[in-house]
């Protein structure tokens, strides 16, 4: 049958992958695993807080199981207002917009910011979503090395040389020159180090450029209170700065959001296609993230021991002489010797009671295999006393 | 300073939008409005349902107010599992994926199905998000004049023709030929009109090509019992066939789905970067969108009366001379004249106590403004009569 024929192309494609030992498959939990938990991004521990999951029920109840529209339309209620400006106080910014999630938010920021004549500088390292965003933007992209700001410096001056004929182009650049922005994720998800924020924003303000940088991971974790890495900088609420953030991972809810000057928001307001095409975040979402935001502004703590935890398993993990990564937020990367390795070293790990997550190509951009461990601020000593000696028990002996 | 440089662009393109009337700002609704609302994608009237927020508010105590991970990771939970299973089963596929946003479900779809050297034959009507998953795909793409099967028909034929040097580029597909995939809404965003799925099964099947087909209007309205257009032209389930779908209209909640055979639903865990590198949907939303899908099983009726309230709007409107679009589905498009007619129409019709949709460009392909009317099952027929009223009484006189 000619019908039979439209995916064929697939079964040899899993075939290639199952060779390679890279097949994933889904495996979905119970309510009530009896695991512990190092491998979410849930890094305050509040997805399951009494007080968050209550917001998001009562949220549920009062505004409705939906938003019902694009936030254009019918999708956007007082609560989602409120998150905003709440969200964009703490983090020290003039606004902030939510969208569904935080990859619709990287999506916004980076094609709505740039387009065809722009430039855009992208870390190698950056999030697919902050890649997806490159490639739909239109822009002439310039991927550069990992946390190399000399190299963001000379993409933007090698642009700078040739501006005149792309500002003639019409592309509503300044008259002063050509749109640029650098991107990059504050704290990379792979290896869990920091951006250099601070010097990233000296390149870019030597050539007019803005800087967008996506707190996903920095969020809840660095920063004054947990207000994250560009507040940590001395660089929030700056005319030329915008983040991007997740409420699905310290704030344990769903979504995302674009924090900036209040002009930036609103013209994300008129053109960002994944804002005026999407269906608004659920108010469950919102309420959730809204509660989230309110206790961590209360017990600022939280924050701060997020990171105490996370250098204490990777203080466990590298004098038991594991490769790990010097963790400057939460999370914890130790390297595999291979994919192989790297899932029968998770699955010792699970079967020993400990959840892991576990990184191979294609979702690691130097095709490294290792486990990501997430260390939760909620996580007590016995824990990590617990998780680290699994961890250590289980490693590959290579 | 440097720093003001980076975004004085935007100012540019604000004073554009403003010249031309097409400034959009957002208005957050109160939970209790008073307004009668014929402007939410709320198709079933099911998001408030007692039912559905009780299993919004359940969902989000039991499992949290997050999935906490990519589906890959800790995202996945059984409740996940349970909604794609009465999903696929209640449309008539063999399985199904659920995203954290329809647009997701799209990007992930249209991409992952096609790929550099593939060919993507696209409805100049589409919605951006297919159009986004066509940009993300690097495929070769030939948009096609609107709902014209004849057009799909030669857009894969001329590619058939240049196959030879494709087919050996390593691209993965099959032997046989190049990858190729025609992609359609079911029913129309703008204007409410359904695709000629049939017709567009039969272009695809002459070239061996796939067929992927938006179900976001569709989904519980169209098809027996609300399984959707795809189910109603006997397509659902075939080899060749893929559906994406919207948790977040009829089904009242948040969240997207793609439909199609196992092997293309496995396909998609391993190689959509929307579906890998995103967070999981949020609790509350699967539970809120199975408690809607059980519902809507329960009472196939409401997938009849949706249509019903349709053409009572839509006769209403036409015997009292206005330029309405007869409707296959829940959306009833009214034409106006220019963009401030829409918006002062638009306006008109919430002080009389009626929120309804103002579509301007460039959210309408064509350029054509018009009021976006959505008859939801649930109005009676006598504010069906005083909706119909107040949009005739504050037409524009042209």
């Amino acid at each position: 049958m000619p019908q039979d024929r439209a995916f064929a192309w697939i079964d040899v494609q899993r075939e290639r992958r199952e060779r390679a030992g890279l097949v994933r498959r889904l495996s979905p939990r119970p309510a009530d695993s009896p695991l512990l938990d190092l491998a979410s991004n849930d890094y305050l521990g509040l997805a399951r807080h009494p007080e968050v999951t209550a917001a998001a029920a009562g949220a549920a109840n009062r505004w409705g199981a939906g938003s019902t529209g694009s936030r254009l339309v019918t999708g956007s209620t007082e609560l989602h207002a409120t998150l905003e400006r709440e969200l964009a106080d703490f983090c020290g910014f003039e606004a902030a917009l939510v969208f569904s999630s935080g990859y619709a938010a990287n999506l916004a920021a980076v094609s709505a910011l740039s387009g065809r004549g722009a430039l855009v500088v992208s870390d190698a390292g950056n999030h697919a979503s902050l890649i997806d965003g490159c490639r739909l933007s239109r822009a002439e992209i310039a991927v550069v090395p990992h946390a190399d700001p000399d190299a963001v410096r000379k993409a933007l001056g090698a642009a700078e040389g040739g501006r005149g004929d792309e500002a003639a182009g019409g592309t509503g650049a300044a008259p002063a020159g050509r749109r640029a922005l650098a991107v990059s994720d504050a704290v990379f998800s792979v290896d869990g180090d920091a951006a250099p924020l601070a010097a990233l924003a000296g390149a870019c303000r030597a050539y007019g450029a803005a800087l967008v940088v996506d707190e996903a991971h920095g969020l809840g974790v660095l920063g004054d209170g947990g207000r994250g890495a560009v507040h940590g900088a001395g660089l929030a609420g700056a005319p030329d700065v915008v983040a991007t953030a997740t409420l699905s991972k310290s704030l344990g809810s769903q979504g995302g959001a674009v924090l900036g000057p209040a002009r930036v928001i609103e013209h994300l307001v008129n053109s960002a296609r994944t804002f005026i095409f999407d269906t608004g975040l659920n108010p469950a979402a919102v309420g959730a993230a809204l509660a989230s935001l309110r206790l961590l502004r209360r017990e600022p703590e939280r924050a701060t021991r997020v990171r105490t935890v996370a250098m204490g398993l990777y203080g466990r993990l590298t004098a038991a002489g594991l490769a790990a990564v010097r963790p400057d937020a939460s999370v914890v990367s130790v390297r595999a010797p291979s994919p192989e390795a790297a899932v029968r070293w998770a699955a010792a790990c699970r079967s020993a009671g400990l959840l892991v997550g576990c990184f191979r190509p294609p979702s690691v951009p130097d095709g490294v295999s290792r486990l990501r461990l997430t260390a939760r601020g909620d996580l007590t000593e016995p824990q990590l006393d617990e998780a680290a000696g699994v961890i250590v028990r289980t490693a590959p002996t290579a």
